[in-house]
């Protein structure tokens, strides 16, 4: 049983109640607490070192990498982040300076999104750091984006370039709370996601909850800097004959030693940029007010919603199934 | 450095923002969300294997445990849950059936309140199972009790009877919500906390916010049967020559190898009981009504808030300072 199929099987049959317009299965949870036009988004998420960052992250980039992944998923229901509730669980040994690190990432960070940080815990966790970050927020009930409201015909988008987040990345991203916003005042975004899991399957997260299917047109995935890197530095540890030019496989079994940085655009986790859809007579205005507002950050249309259900890729030999799925905690 | 130390270090320069009403340092925090008459409250805890709960417990037990907890800090602050968030950090040999188990647990409490469990998100934590939950209730403006409100001549109630939770009560306390909720329609409460460290620990803390100081009766302090029970089996465990009568010394220095009963309801945690404080002519009143409604759970008054600070006992050969304090998690 993988990460989904456990969170799948567990949350299937958890309490609701009245409030609840959304619970497990979505960026946020939605609640409806009887604010006149708005709802409340609620998400929990943790980092614990060795499997989100190892030791030797600052405490500062562990601090701010915790607040930051759940301002992420605030962005992806075009909310505004108000509060987050803090628990760090660490071994007795650690100093009050990391400690007070942690506090300083998050706390600039926070600062940077107007977000307040109303409580701080403390508990023992004897063998590692672990850091658990509760956010809320709030959105307007017509600018809450889900993911289940693509349409066959919708466009595609994502923010940034994809891959190699490992190489610095998982720390130095900035949660697209901005652009978001922009998006959900000027656009009719149907569906949106995160990308925390990696394109691939980040996408499959919508088409399942949308039920419908997808094209993704390979030569519009915009790879990293990152991405080439890290395949270059993979070749170079692990030289291959005949691996002269960037071994960018469309078939992952044949990627070799070195993964390719497309395959890495695509399943590499923690891009944290967002993955959406609206109606393909919206592309082209999207993409040239993009430009005006955000000139620094591209915006790539990588595909199509099309009806049915699963992941294609279009190249230049034609369309066949994509099989790629994204990084499972669990697999 | 210990816990309330380290926290007070550490979230003295936190971010704000103008929702924030109450920030770190109260059971919950509060939010002005600009819902007409109401806060939202906001509170995370956290539950660790080997630290709040050893191998012996049951998935459930825990489950419950985790959930639990917040609750008991949303009552303190009279107000009314509404949904909760969950991370399961876990070792990757847990079992789905564990996992399941500590839902399950969780969700039969979380029934029984009203409360809808709206996200389920599950990391590694390779040594030991950690639970996190966040909470968010609301509460009218109104009617939000805070620790900061005793007033010297309050008198000082506290319900249920305290010590000995490890014998089990720790997992089997139920969260006073029912009981906080009547209390703040039919009475003017004035400070509130739950009790999680200790009686003599926690009444600090609404005694430090107050800027007041206590006198505790000591023949009146509601001591479980639990915090007998235990106090039995360490005399017995460990016998002391002419031990026959309960041990119950008013020097902790000259409790002997078992700890007394009374010492063990002032600084046992983990009780989750409500300790508060109230007018001294509503105390009458409180005591009549709250045996019509609540004829199975004790309320105690077991002292009166006095001016200046600290915390004194008396008993039959007078008032004296007490130096107890409660249960420190990093002491």
């Amino acid at each position: 049983m993988n990460e989904f199929e456990l969170i799948a099987s567990l949350t299937k049959d958890l309490p609701g109640n009245a409030a609840v317009v959304a619970g497990a299965g979505d960026d946020c949870a939605v609640l409806d607490l009887g604010l006149r036009d708005r709802w409340l988004l609620f998400k929990t998420d943790a980092v614990v070192e060795g499997v989100h960052f190892d030791a030797g992250a600052t405490a500062a980039q562990v601090g701010r990498k915790a607040l930051g992944r759940c301002l992420s998923d605030i962005a992806a229901m075009g909310g505004e982040a108000s509060s987050a509730v803090v628990t760090l669980a660490l071994p007795k040994a650690y100093s009050g300076d990391f400690v007070s690190g942690v506090y300083a990432g998050m706390a600039a960070l926070a600062r940077q999104h107007g977000v307040a940080i109303v409580g701080g815990e403390t508990t023992t966790n004897p063998e590692r750091l672990l850091i658990s970050v509760a956010l809320v927020g709030t959105v307007e009930k017509g600018r809450c984006v889900r993911r289940g409201g693509a349409n066959a015909g919708d466009g595609i988008f994502v923010t940034g370039e994809l891959g190699g987040s490992r190489l610095g990345k998982h720390f130095e991203f900035e949660p697209r709370l901005t652009e978001a916003r922009w998006l959900t005042e000027h656009f009719g975004i149907h569906a949106m996601i995160d990308l925390s899991d990696g394109l691939a399957g980040d996408l499959r997260h919508i088409l399942a909850a949308s039920r419908v299917g997808a094209e993704l047109l390979r030569e519009a995935i915009p790879i990293s800097p990152a991405a080439r890197e890290q395949a270059r530095r993979g070749r170079a540890g692990r030289p291959e004959p005949g691996a002269a030019t960037p071994a960018e496989s469309t078939h992952p079994g044949m990627v070799g030693s070195g993964r390719s940085p497309w395959i890495a655009a695509l399943t590499d986790g923690e891009d944290f940029e967002l993955l959406f859809t609206l109606a393909s007579k919206d592309a082209v205005p999207l993409k040239d007010a993009w430009k005006q507002r955000f000139p620094e950050l591209r915006l790539s249309c990588i595909g199509k919603i099309v009806a049915g259900s699963g992941l294609a890729l279009r190249d230049r030999e034609g369309v066949r199934p994509l099989e790629l799925h994204g990084y499972t905690h669990f697999a």
